[in-house]
């Protein structure tokens, strides 16, 4: 579906047009189109392809979608795969923004994604000076905007998992620890699918030979790659406190595990000194002077109570109960 | 076995041709000829490595096959390795293609794989435009559809690793779950040794300096290279995610463990408590009033079943019972 | 907030100037301003970026503040970003200073920082001979007490690390140890982040093509590197043993709990013995010929106690009491 | 002592020299000599320094064994240090093979090697063609001959592991499996230690700058360099899955653990339940009609078998028993 | 303290001189001063920085020691340290040599090594034709030394492993394994950074661009780095194998617990047999025939030995005893 098709030229947009009318526009210098598409259907992506003269495995790569987060480039033509990680609930939804970048065009395909990048537009349009650097800087603006919002992301894993500490650390050991570290685990996984591949792309885009579109604009890809290193560095932390936290989770186990034995086993002593006691006055023989005593019961009872408190006292000093 | 030896050229069939006629049509300008053999003998081998001039030692690796993936250039001719990893009920199946890339001739012998390659031929042949590019053409739909065979097979595994967490999480933990994590772990080994090392060797076919043969269809090897890194990705998650499930399973067996010894130990607790009762009441003492009330008995039994009662609607409460 | 701005001149101080008259010293050889601030507002740090001509997304990340660690090149103007890592009770306080340096220029913003830099300046017009070198070898001092106030943490650490080694290998196994451990990884990961990156980029400060601020000063960058290095391999060791310690952990609590088993064990031993032998003479036979026996009852309980003892012997002899 | 000297020439062996004989052999084209020594004593080795010219550290390192495997130059000479590991019993034997090569001879000391090299000569004389080359060839035929054996080796080390397996899946855990585990882990140790280093160093043996002697045999040495690269992924393979056998072993021991705990008190319930009745009619009220009933004993009796009979029927059903 | 100063040339030592000679001889091609220091006072450092015109950094790390080991190169001066780890009871004692070298000069300064050094300039004054090659060789010689000494280390680390897996295997798990191997892990990592970072510097001591000092002696230091690459490589080998261990301990550990839970159940079995027996014939019905028999007591007696005795010998058979 086209969502958006306008004409650029010095920094200000001249005009929205039918794309009809963008092949008017191309190969002026100092002009620009820029093209978006949501969820583009093949005929959609194959007239772009037409107009903009786009390689075919390029758009392939869009049209089926689910391609891993890249730079590449196609003669003059760049094409740039990233990945959108958004919260869903207790979910993470992962859409895709596809981009070509020419010297007179910009082309984007979202799939998925479930915020929108109209945004993105505004930001461009109130940086005129910034603009004038042509489709370079529209893709800086749409990149910087797919990768700040994996740090609500991160943010989010990050309260998950100090939400788990803190269960693991107060209350008892639950299954339910156990299946939200693993459920974390997994969503890491997810947002580091997104961020690991784009953060060594990225590195393509400033220092050393860069592709020319994005030559004047080097500094702020520079920026770009910046925040997906220290996204990849937090996602980094967040593994090896989550592997820590599981082997520690299991050692709380097994100390909850040797505490309950304990108390169990201080519970069945309780128990079992009044039913020796019981026995032994169970016994028939016929010469037992205690049973004869007229205070042998209460005295017995007595013995029994006196045990117990003494053990559950001791137990109790010792922390078994 | 020979299953195929047809001349194409302009990126059209001229004929299939028999093995005696391959030296009439090879060194024509635009002209190649491409053979397929499936588990060759020694001596169709022998034949080939004459009519084509191969290296004595590719011909041997095709000979012995279960060589590591690779891609190796012996002067003019590219030999390349590819290992095709193929579901076979429960099992992995894995088959070798080796294939003898020249100026002039494609030769493809492949071993052990259960699926056909006749649709390679077809796909090729149903894009003249592209087939016109020659034996490096042809190299990559070979490529390609091993690579893309590798797919369903990842998917595969991670379905049967959502079964295994399924599992784990809901019913109780059994020695089927750690015996199905092995097994996976073993079948993703196997898929991670025929990735791995083509993923590397794929990076050999484009970018910087190429062989001769692929250099007009660099764009597309660098495809062949980006699903190679999209499934390494897949498998390295699959290894990261199985080591989790490993512990994480590690864990629950021993809160399950937990568990069961509270549960022993509160129905444990409900027949000591009746045997200590009963034991003080089977005493012999002369004197135990109680005894001789005429409701004694169901006094006491009463007794027994309110400590019962009482004990396991706290045990109830309590979550251990 | 400004704290200082004064001027350099052959490695001496010439005068605090206000802010107003900074323009005055720009440009002339062998002089520079350095100016530091505190919590820098918006407006202060924009009235310096017109000042200096400092590249806008320097100042936004000096504004921004939570960057991580870097070296960068604005053209002429180098930015450096440190972390600081002070201990703060039980916990670490993270700071961040950010420096950016050029010909004739040093400014430092310092945030959340608890120890102040003043040091610095005095460590710096101590040295006039160094001074002389100019806005690097600031930088350097700068760099240098930073990465030196990194070392009582790392001891702090290790001797927390061997706190809880003492307690692990002497006392019983604790949930506090394990607990110990968990935060001990959670303060090495937040120093880590401080160290890691920057001592990557302090690479980029000696040796092969650096800035030309450095120049001169090449071997106190390389300096630098060294004690960053020094302290990464302490953490690594930290990290290893941190693994290392709690897996021990995990072991010794397995074998607490097997102790606790035994000895529990033995005690129920000792309780059952007795039950059994009052079971056996609970019994109503008619014939039960020690049960007639005069002392019977003592001889029984002779057998008791005796039994128990030897049982109670054995149990120590082989340790489990 | 000297196994045997020759001399060769255009790919053919001229005769059987004495080893004083060997310098008039030296230094004429196409013609090289051929040493091999076995457990060298150091006058030996000093003879053949002198004779050939080797250097002094090479020299050494030869007498002193126990180095690691590499590939040096020393000046023209080539020095390589190959270790040899074969299958010796239950245990692995290690062995070392020392090869000098220059222009115009090969020198090979061996050490503790039990399988001999006769075969290596004989393999390079049934091949004058390739022979011709000169010692390169030999030098690939050596080096060839020595990796060959670690196939046997591996494929006993997997054939171990799946033995393991086997008894770790299907019979109970013992002891044996894990201290079989361990002590597979060691071999594998062993034989990484022999190919890791030299699969390194193979590499300096073609591609690139390669020493001149090997210069027209690259692709053999690439054969080699491949062999080891396959070699060398096994082993990774058996030390991820040794890894994963051991921590899922843990697993199992621990469900184990749980089934035993199980069936403990399963037979504990049968046993208390009779236990507790029969206590309570014990007890020794004057009133309890049930003691005065003609089938009160025989009633007891049958509630008491009833109890365990539908016990048993439970556990059973729910598989504790 | 200064412990030596000697002036050597053409391989050959002058004469021993006052260190306030020391600038009358240097400057003379072919000849050099080498002076030996020990816990060096910081004038003596300071006149040796005068004398041979040091740098002042690396004066400064000579003075505080605990530098990490390193080859820097200051001018024409190369300014390596080492760490030597000797054995020291059951305990390492870690010190620090430092060398300054250069044309002319060999400046060594050690702290708390416990070994002298005296055999480095007994070894070095016995090679006249080696030592012709001046300082450098003097260095080979030194760190050859220090590296040797890592040996006996490493082989007494092993030796330790050794001596805990034979407990591991043989006794019951004894809470002294896991302490032991723990401080094994702890020594390890000592040895570890007086070699990781060393064998990395000594790689920029031969091959490709080297300081000129050592250029002539480029094969020893080739040598040298080869046997630190050995040590590292088993100080690998046992890091891993220490893992191993300690998880293999584990398992072992709750093995031995699964025994003792089945030894102590088997126990527990053979006392309720006959408390269970003992309770039904205690019981008080009217009608209980065998309680009239006069061979009842007896025959129940018989029954509840057979009962446990079938019980024993079914308990041992499965192991259980």
């Amino acid at each position: 579906m086209l969502i958006n098709c306008a004409v650029y030229e010095g920094g200000r947009k001249l005009a929205d047009i039918p794309k009809e009318e963008i092949h008017f526009h191309l190969g002026k210098p100092g002009r620009f189109v820029w093209v978006a598409l949501r969820d583009a259907a093949p005929e959609e992506l194959d007239e772009m392809r037409e107009e903009f003269d786009l390689h075919e495995l390029a758009v392939e790569d869009a049209l089926h979608g689910d391609q891993r987060p890249k730079v590449e480039e196609y003669g003059n033509c760049l094409f740039v795969v990233l990945r959108t990680v958004e919260l869903d609930g207790d979910d993470l939804a992962v859409g895709e923004v596809d981009v070509f970048v020419g010297a007179d065009y910009v082309l984007t395909v979202r799939k998925r994604t479930k915020q929108g990048f109209s945004g993105v537009r505004g930001r461009c349009e109130r940086e005129p000076q910034l603009l004038k650097e042509g489709p370079g800087y529209v893709l800086y603006v749409i990149m910087d905007t797919v990768v700040d919002r994996y740090f609500p992301v991160i943010d989010e894993l990050e309260a998950e998992l100090e939400k788990i500490e803190a269960r693991i650390f107060e209350g008892e050991p639950q299954r339910r620890n156990i299946e939200d570290l693993y459920v974390l685990k997994r969503k890491l996984m997810v947002l580091r699918h997104a961020v690991a591949p784009l953060h060594e792309a990225a590195g393509k885009l400033y220092g050393g030979r860069v592709p020319e579109i994005v030559a004047g604009t080097q500094d702020y890809f520079r920026d770009v790659y910046d925040h997906l290193f220290r996204i990849n560095q937090s996602i980094d932390s967040l593994r090896e406190m989550l592997t820590t936290a599981i082997s520690v989770n299991l050692s709380l186990i097994t100390v909850h595990e040797n505490e309950t034995m304990k108390r169990l086993a201080a519970y069945a002593a309780l128990l079992a000194i009044p039913t020796m006691i019981a026995g032994i006055y169970g016994m028939n023989f016929d010469v037992m002077p205690e049973l004869r005593w007229a205070y042998g019961y209460p005295a017995t009872m007595a013995l029994i109570f006196a045990a117990d408190g003494y053990l559950f006292y001791r137990f109790r000093k010792s922390g078994w109960l």
